[in-house]
C-alpha cells in the first residue's frame, strides 16, 4: 500500500470539511485507489473542531517545511500572506502543494508555477474555482482535444443567491443582502462578493487554464451587482431573460476579452435555471461544442471533495505537470486583451412621457450604429415612464457614446440602468 | 518531443470526426502537451471521407495488431463483433485501446478489463457515456474523495429530442418521431433509443464506475417512450412536472438498483432544462453533494473530443489504471439488485363520470400503503373523464398491486399510463 503523508494548514470551514473528508474517506481510498491518506500535522491559529493534541504544529518552517516525511501540504488559511511564504517554502522542498486560494493564485501564478517547476513538486488548486465542481481538471484532463473559444461562468455563490432571491421573491437588493448576512450566505462586509472581485479573481485562474495563456486580473473588467434593481429584473423577465453575475471570457486568435458584470441570458440558457448559491460553467470547445458543469461552488464539503480529490490525484502522479502559459514571460506580449468587446445591451432609461421622444433615442442609436432587437414602453404618467431597450450586437464603446448623448436629450430623465445581454 | 502511433478502426460518423479533430488539434497538441499524435492506419470497410491511400489498412490483425510500431488502437467500428476480437487482440499485443463502444463495454468489461491488466495496456472509453461530456475522467479522477450514492442521466440524445418536441409543440409520439427520422437524428428502425436499451448500456457504464461495482445490464431495469402521450406530458406540466427519459441508479450499502424509465422531475430540477438533443449526468456525492454535467452526447466532433482526449490522456500515462470492482468476480456476489425500488408515481386513469369512483380508487391505494400527494379531476362528460395522481414515494411493488386492484373497479375504464417521479 502506498502512504502520502499531509500536513494541513488552516482549519476554518474548508480546512475542517477537507480534516473530516480525510477520516471518513480513508477507508475508501485505501481500497480503492491502494492509497493510504496519512495526516500529520495540522497547523492553525484557531482550532474550529477538536482534533488529536499530537497532530498540532507550531511554526510552518520547523513543524511542516523541515519535516522531510511530509510529501503534501494543504494550505487554507487564504489571502496572501503568510499563504504565500508557506507555499514557497513548501514547493521549494519538493513538498506538492494543494491550495483553494483563489487570491493567490490569480496574482502569483507564474512565481508559485516556476517554483514548483524548479523543484518538480506538484501545484495543484481545483477548489480556487468553482468549489466542489471539478472544471479546473476537466479542461486539463478531458478537453484536451479542444481549442476552448470562450467560458461564461456563474462562479460567485452569494451574488447567484441574492439574484435568485430578487427574481423569485421580487425583493430589493438591501432586502435579500441583510437577509444573506443574517444566514451566512454573505460577509458582513460583502464586497469582495458583491462587487465582483471575488468572481474577478476565479476568471482569472480559469480563463487562464482554459485559454492556456495567463490572464492577469488587471485586463478584466469588473462590475458587481449593487447597482441592480428589482425593476431591472422584472423588466428582463418580461423580455425572456434572466439576470446573472457572469464571469465571463472569450479567445479569438491571440486576442482575449475578460470580464465580470450582472449578464442577462435567455431564459432557455443552461444557466439561467442556475438557482441560489450553485455555481456553473459553460465552456465552448472547437471539438466538443457547448459543455457546462454545475454543483456547489462553495461550503465546507464540496470544497474539501475538490482539495481531498487533489490530494489523491497528486499522490497517483509519477511526475507532475505544470503549465507553460503562451504568454509566460509577460502576459501582454503575445496576446491582447479586448476592451471594446461586442455584445447586446439592455438598457433601461425614464423619460418624460411626450412625443418624439422614442424618435430621438433611434436616433442616436442608429447613428452609433446600435441596432434595436426589441423596445419595451411602459403606461403613460404626467411625470416619467420607463423605456426598456434590447440592442443587438454592438460594441461597448459605441453604446456608451450613444448613452452619452441620449442623456443629454431633454426628455430623458435618467439613464436607470446599462446591462450587457449574452444570447 | 514525444509520440504516439495510432490506428483507427471505423470511418463512419464518429471516425470521420476522430480522424478530422486529430489533423485539426495536431498542432496544438505538440505545443501544448509536447506530444505529436501520428495516425499510421485506417482500417473501415467504407471510407465516409477521403483519406490518403498510404494511411489504408487491409486487416487487422496483419496490419495493425502486428504492426510493433502501433501504441495506441481507437476502435469505432461498434457492435460485439468483430470489434471485441479486435480489442482483445489489441490489448494482448499490450497496444492501448480507446473505444466508444457502449454496448461492448456494457456487456463485456470484466474480460476486456482483465487482457487490459494482464499486458499492462490502457482501456479508455469516455466516449461509450454522454459523448462529449467527460462524465468517466470526472468520476475517476475528480470526485475520488466522494462515495457516489446516486446517478441520474439523460443519456439518449434521441428520445430527448423527442420529448423536448413533444413538450414544447404539443405533437404526438408519433409525428415527433416520423421528423426526427427524418431530419437523422432517430434510426430507421428507432428501437434502440425509444426502447431505452441505449440508455441501458450506457446506465451500465456509468453505474458500474461511479459505484465502482459491475452493474451489469441483466439488473437493470427499462422501460421505453413509446407509450407516452401528450396527455402525460401536459398533465405532468399542469402538476409542475417535466418528463425525460431518465437512467436512475442508487446505492445504498452493498444494494444497488438501476433502472432507464420515462421520469417526471419537477420543472426547478437542472435536468428538467436539458432540452433538444443535449445530454446531462446528475450525480450525488456524500461529499460534493449534487454535481451535473451537461454537453452533446452524440455527434461526430462532440465524441471525437471524448476520444482524442482519451488518446492524449492515455499517451501522458507512465502506466495505465484499471477498474478492481468490488463484485470483479461474479457481478451478483457482493452487491444485491434491487428491484422493489421506492419512487413517487404519476398515474393517470380514465374513469367513468360517477360519484364515490375517487373515493374507491383512494381507498385502495392506503390499503397498499400509496399515499397521494396531489390530484387532478379534470371536467365532466358522459363516457369518461381523467384522473390524475401524483403518490408520495412509495414501493414499485405496492403500487403496481394497487394498480391492478383499481383496474378492477367498475368505474375505472382504463388505467392509461402509470410514470414514475423522482423529486
Amino acid at each position: 500500500m502506498r502512504e502520502v503523508n499531509i500536513a494541513l494548514v488552516g482549519l476554518g470551514t474548508v480546512g475542517s470539511g477537507v480534516y473530516k473528508t480525510l477520516s471518513m474517506q480513508k477507508e475508501r481510498v485505501e481500497h480503492k485507489e491502494g492509497l493510504t491518506l496519512n495526516l500529520k500535522k495540522v497547523l492553525a491559529l484557531e482550532y474550529a473542531i477538536e482534533i488529536d493534541e499530537s497532530l498540532k504544529a507550531k511554526d510552518f518552517y520547523t513543524d511542516i517545511a523541515a519535516d522531510e516525511s511530509i510529501d503534501i501540504v494543504i494550505e487554507l488559511i487564504g489571502g496572501i500572506s503568510p499563504a504565500k511564504e508557506f507555499i514557497l517554502a513548501a514547493l521549494k522542498k519538493g513538498k506538492t502543494v494543494v491550495t483553494a486560494n483563489k487570491e493567490l493564485m490569480a496574482q502569483y501564478w507564474p512565481e508559485l508555477n516556476s517554483a514548483a517547476k524548479k523543484s518538480g513538486a506538484g501545484l495543484y488548486f481545483e477548489a480556487s474555482v468553482g468549489g466542489g465542481i471539478p472544471i479546473l481538471r476537466t479542461i486539463w484532463e478531458s478537453l484536451q482535444a479542444n481549442e476552448i473559444t470562450s467560458v461564461m461562468g456563474i462562479i460567485n455563490g452569494t451574488t447567484n443567491y441574492i439574484l435568485t432571491k430578487m427574481a423569485e421573491e421580487n425583493q430589493s437588493y438591501e432586502a435579500v443582502l441583510k437577509e444573506a448576512q443574517r444566514l451566512g450566505m454573505a460577509e458582513a462586509n460583502p464586497k469582495s462578493d458583491v462587487e465582483g472581485y471575488d468572481a474577478m479573481y476565479k476568471l482569472s485562474i480559469l480563463s487562464s487554464m482554459a485559454f492556456h495563456a495567463r490572464v492577469p486580473i488587471e485586463y478584466i473588467y469588473r462590475e458587481g451587482i449593487t447597482n441592480i434593481t428589482q425593476e431591472d429584473i422584472a423588466y428582463g423577465k418580461e423580455l425572456g431573460y434572466t439576470l446573472k453575475l457572469l464571469a465571463i471570457s472569450k479567445r479569438r486568435g491571440n486576442t482575449v476579452e475578460a470580464r465580470v458584470h450582472p449578464t442577462m441570458i435567455p431564459n432557455a440558457h443552461p444557466l439561467a435555471s442556475v438557482r441560489g448559491s450553485f455555481n456553473a460553467i459553460y465552456l465552448h470547445g472547437n471539438v466538443v461544442d457547448d459543455i457546462m458543469l454545475y454543483g456547489r461552488g462553495a461550503g465546507d464539503m464540496p470544497t474539501a471533495s475538490a482539495v481531498v480529490s487533489d490530494v489523491i490525484y497528486a499522490a497517483n502522479q509519477s511526475s507532475h505537470k505544470h503549465t507553460t502559459f503562451y504568454n509566460e514571460k509577460d502576459a501582454s506580449s503575445e496576446m491582447s486583451f479586448e476592451n471594446n468587446w461586442e455584445s447586446a445591451f439592455f438598457l433601461r432609461l425614464l423619460v418624460a412621457d411626450s412625443p418624439g421622444v422614442l424618435a430621438k433615442i433611434s436616433n442616436i442609436l442608429g447613428k452609433f450604429e446600435v441596432s434595436v432587437a426589441s423596445v419595451i414602453q411602459k403606461g403613460q404618467s404626467e411625470d416619467s415612464v420607463p423605456l426598456i431597450f434590447i440592442t443587438h450586437k454592438a460594441n461597448e464603446l459605441s453604446v456608451k457614446s450613444a448613452i452619452n448623448e441620449i442623456s443629454d436629450i431633454d426628455e430623458v430623465i435618467s439613464v436607470a440602468n446599462i446591462i450587457r445581454v449574452e444570447n
